[in-house]
C-alpha cells in the first residue's frame, strides 16, 4: 500500500516543471513528480532534486496514490492535446472533490471548457498562468489561477508560499476569477510583454541607427532608466544584455540573427482583441513586427530596392535620449490601458469579475512584465475600482500628458530618420484617436452608405438609422444581408 | 409538368440580389428567382422585374424545375448556416454536374469545405467573392468565382457577361483559384478596402483639422486627385460625399455619427494575417480604428480628460496638400504589397494557384477598390508572374521613393499636430521595416532567451541554436514546453 505522503502531485519534468517542484520544496511542501518519459523522473530525483523531500511517480496511477487528500494534480505539459490526455488518464484514479491544475499555456477557451467538464465529474478545475520563466519558477514565479473557485481554499496555501512577493511582501498570486480567466488575463500579459519587449527594441534601434550610441553607452542608458518611473525586469535584463560580450570582445546581441520567434500567446491576444473589437492596436504591431523580423529574406532583398533617408540624427542627443525614455513610457501606459481595455470586455463577455487591482499585483513580480509601474495601476484601481480607463487615472493622464512632447518628437525624428518604430507609434495614434470625441469615420459611414446602403446615425437623431440617396440614381432599398 | 426556361437560377431578394438578376437579365439570360419568404418573389416580379424575362418560383423544387440543365443555382443569402440549409434543400432536386454558386460573403474556410462535400455528391461547388455594392451588382460587379473548376466552363458566359468591364473591356471576372480562393480572394479584397477608406478618412481629417479646409475645398482636392494616379471610386464618392448638402446647406457629413459599422470581412483579414504571420499591419490598422470609432462615448469623456497640442498646420498649405496625395499613395502602395503578400501565403498553404494579374484585373473594375492603379498592379504581375514582393516592382519601388519624403513629412506633422494617423503610420513603419535588412529583433530574441531560454540563432552559424547563461545563475536547459 503507497502512503498518501506528497501535498501535490506534479506532471511534466521539463525546465519550468523541474523548477516549479524545487520551488515548492523548498517552500515546505512534499511534491511528487511524474513524467510520460519516467527515465525523467528518476534522473531528477537523482540530480537536481538529490537530498530534497521530493517522490517520485512511474504511473499517473502511482502519482494519484501518493497525494493526500483533496488531491491535487498540477500539470506542467504542452498545451492543447496533452492536458486533455493526462486528465483522461488522472480522472480514474481521482475523486470528487479533487483539483487538477493545468499550469500550462493553455488557451483561454480551453480552460472554460475544461473547467465546465470536469464540474460536471466533481473535480475541481484549475486554470492558471504561470510566468517568469525559468527563473520566475524556481524562485517565485507570477501566478494567475483562475477557473473553479471551490479548488481557491486548498492550493492558495502553496500557490502564494511559493509566488513572487511584491517588495511589499505582497505573493504575486490571487484569485482571478471565473472558468477561464486565469488563462485569459496571462494571455493578456504575454500580449504586453510582447509590446514591452517591442518598444525596448524600438528605442535601441534608434539609439544604435539614429544615435549610433555603442552597445555599453545603451547599457548605461538602460541602466539609469532601470532607475525612474521605466524600473522593470526587461530593462534590467536589457542593461544586462547590452554589456554581454562574445569571445571576441563584441557584444553578443550583434552576432545573433535577427528573426523573432513566436509561440503563439501574443498573436491569441492579437486575435481576441480583433473578435472582441477592442482596439490593442500596440500588441497587434508587437506580433507584426516579430512577423516582418521573420521575414529576413525578403528584408535583405527589399534593403537593395527600397530607398530610404539617412537615419543620422543631428541634435541633442542627451536631450533625446531622455525624450526617448519619455516615448518609451508613455507608449507603454498606452498599451497597458489598452490590455485593461481587453480585460473589462472579456470580463463582459464571459460575466467574470475581474480585480484590476489584483491583476496589477500579480504581474507586479515574478513575471517578466513586473515593474515598479504596475504598483501605480494597482494603486490607480484601488483608488477607483470602477476606473473606466487606466489613461483617466489622474496619474497616467498627467503622466502621458508629460511625455506627450518628447513622445512626439521621437516619433517624428524616427519617421524623418526612417528608422521603424510600430509600436511607438500606434500607442501615439491610439492616444490621439481616443482624445479626440470627433473622428472621420463620419466619413467612412457615409462612403459605406453611398456604395452599400448601409445606413448610418445622424448625431442629432441617436438611434436612428438613415440612407441616403447619394447619387441620385440606384434602389432606396438599404441593405440587410450585405455588407462590404 | 413545369418548363425549364432559366439559364440560372437566383436565391436571396435583398438589394444585392434583386440587382443581380436584373444585371443577368439585361444580359440576355433568363433567371428565375426565389426567396424564402416567397411573397418577396411576387413583389419582385410585379415591381421591379416587370416587363423582364425573369420567371419566379415558389419553392426550391419549382426553382430546380424551372432550370435548364446543367443547373446554375446562386445563393445571395446571408453567410453562415443559412448557406448550408439552402444547399440541404436544393439537393434532393439536383443532380450529378449541377453548379450550386455561393455568391455571398463566406468565410473561405466554409468555402474550402463546401467544394469538397459537394464534390462527393456530385455537384460542382463555387464560392464567389461579388463586390461593388448595389450600384456593382445592378450594372456590372466585380466577380471572384473559385471553387471546383469544372463550374467554371458553364458559368463563364454569364459571369463575364454581367461582370464589370476594365477600361480596355477586358471582363473584372475570371477563374481565381480552387476551393476557398474566391473568398479569400474576396475578403482581402475586403480588408484592402477598409484600409482605403481609413487612409481617406486620415487625409480628410488632417485637412479638416489641421489646414481648416471647408468640404468644398476638400471635394475639389479629392476631385483634382481622382484625375491622377489617385483616381478611384472611392476617390470619386469621397468628393461627391463632401460636396452634398444637407437641407440646411451644411455638408452631411458632419451630421453623420462617427462610429464606423463592420460586418467581419476585415476583421477576418486581420485574424487570418495574424495567423499565417504576415504583417498586414495597414488593415489591422484599419479595423482596429473602427473599433476605436465606436467607443464614442468614451473617447468623449476622453477628450475631456487627455491633453493634446494644437492641431494648427502653419506653412505652405498647397505645398501640404500635394504631399498629402502622396503620402496617400505610398500607403496605398503598401497596403496592397502587405495583400498580396497575404494571397502569397496562402496560396502556398492551400496549394492554390493564384493569377495575381488576374486578381488585379477583377478588382480593377466594378468593385469599391476599383482604380487606374490596379492596372499598374495588373502590369507588375504581368511583367513578372514571379514578382515576390510588389514594392519590388520598378514602377511600385520608384513611386515610393518619389512620395517618401511627402510621406514622411505628412506623419511627422500629423504626430505633432495631435491627429491620429494610424494607417499612414503603420503603412510608413512597415515600408522601412521592411527595407531594413537588420532589425532589433536580435535584441528581443535575446530577451527570449535571457528570461525563458527560448535559444537563438547567430548569424555565424545559421541553423545552429544556442542558448547562453547571461546572468550565470539559473540552469543550462532550454525550453521546450514553455514559453513567453
Amino acid at each position: 500500500m503507497v502512503e498518501a505522503v506528497a501535498d501535490i502531485g506534479l506532471i511534466g519534468l521539463a525546465v519550468m516543471g523541474q523548477n516549479l517542484i524545487l520551488n515548492m520544496n523548498d517552500h515546505g511542501f512534499v511534491v511528487c513528480a511524474y513524467n510520460r518519459t519516467t527515465s525523467k523522473v528518476d534522473s531528477f530525483l537523482e540530480n537536481e532534486a538529490k537530498g530534497t523531500n521530493i517522490v517520485g511517480a512511474h504511473s499517473v496511477e502511482e502519482l494519484c496514490a501518493k497525494l493526500k487528500r483533496p488531491r491535487k494534480v498540477m500539470l506542467l505539459v504542452k498545451a492543447g492535446s496533452a492536458v486533455d490526455a493526462f486528465i483522461d488518464q488522472l480522472l480514474p484514479f481521482l475523486e470528487k472533490g479533487d483539483i487538477i491544475i493545468d499550469g500550462g499555456n493553455s488557451h483561454f477557451p480551453d480552460s472554460i471548457r475544461r473547467t465546465k467538464e470536469l464540474e460536471e465529474k466533481g473535480i475541481l478545475f484549475v486554470g492558471s498562468g504561470v510566468s517568469g520563466g525559468e527563473e520566475g519558477a524556481r524562485f517565485g514565479p507570477s501566478l494567475m489561477p483562475g477557473g473553479n473557485p471551490a479548488a481557491w481554499e486548498s492550493i492558495k496555501p502553496i500557490f502564494q508560499s511559493i509566488a513572487a512577493k511584491a517588495p511589499d511582501g505582497a505573493a504575486c498570486c490571487d484569485w482571478v476569477g471565473e472558468t477561464g480567466a486565469g488563462h485569459y488575463v496571462k494571455m493578456v500579459h504575454n500580449g504586453i510583454e510582447y509590446g514591452d519587449m517591442q518598444l525596448i527594441t524600438e528605442v535601441y534601434q534608434i539609439m544604435l541607427e539614429g544615435l549610433g550610441l555603442t552597445h555599453d553607452e545603451m547599457a548605461e542608458v538602460f541602466a539609469e532608466w532601470n532607475k525612474g518611473e521605466l524600473d522593470s525586469f526587461l530593462i534590467e535584463i536589457t542593461r544586462d544584455i547590452l554589456k554581454y560580450k562574445d569571445t571576441d570582445g563584441e557584444p553578443l546581441v550583434t552576432k545573433i540573427r535577427d528573426t523573432a520567434g513566436q509561440k503563439g500567446t501574443g498573436k491569441w491576444t492579437g486575435i481576441d482583441s480583433l473578435d472582441r473589437g477592442i482596439p490593442v492596436t500596440l500588441i497587434g504591431e508587437a506580433v507584426y513586427s516579430r512577423c516582418l523580423s521573420s521575414l529576413k529574406d525578403e528584408r535583405t532583398r527589399a534593403s537593395k530596392i527600397l530607398k530610404g533617408p539617412s537615419p543620422k540624427f543631428s541634435g541633442d542627443k542627451k536631450a533625446f535620449i531622455a525624450q526617448l525614455g519619455q516615448a518609451l513610457y508613455a507608449a507603454k501606459i498606452v498599451s497597458y490601458a489598452q490590455g485593461y481595455m481587453l480585460m473589462r470586455q472579456a470580463a463582459k463577455d464571459y460575466d467574470w469579475k475581474l480585480n484590476n487591482a489584483g491583476i496589477a499585483l500579480m504581474w507586479r513580480g515574478g513575471c517578466i512584465i513586473r515593474s515598479a509601474f504596475l504598483g501605480k495601476i494597482r494603486d490607480a484601481y484601488n483608488n477607483n475600482p470602477e476606473l473606466e480607463n487606466l489613461l483617466f487615472d489622474s496619474f497616467f493622464a498627467d503622466a502621458t500628458a508629460k511625455a506627450q512632447d518628447a513622445w512626439r518628437n521621437v516619433v517624428a525624428q524616427a519617421v524623418v530618420m526612417g528608422i521603424p518604430t510600430p509600436a511607438l507609434s500606434t500607442a501615439l495614434n491610439f492616444y490621439d484617436g481616443l482624445r479626440h470625441e470627433m473622428l472621420p469615420a463620419n466619413l467612412l459611414q457615409a462612403q459605406r452608405d453611398y456604395f452599400g446602403a448601409h445606413t448610418y446615425e445622424r448625431l442629432d437623431a441617436p438611434g436612428k438609422w438613415v440612407h441616403t440617396n447619394w447619387t441620385g440614381r440606384g434602389g432606396n432599398v438599404s441593405a440587410s444581408t450585405y455588407d462590404a
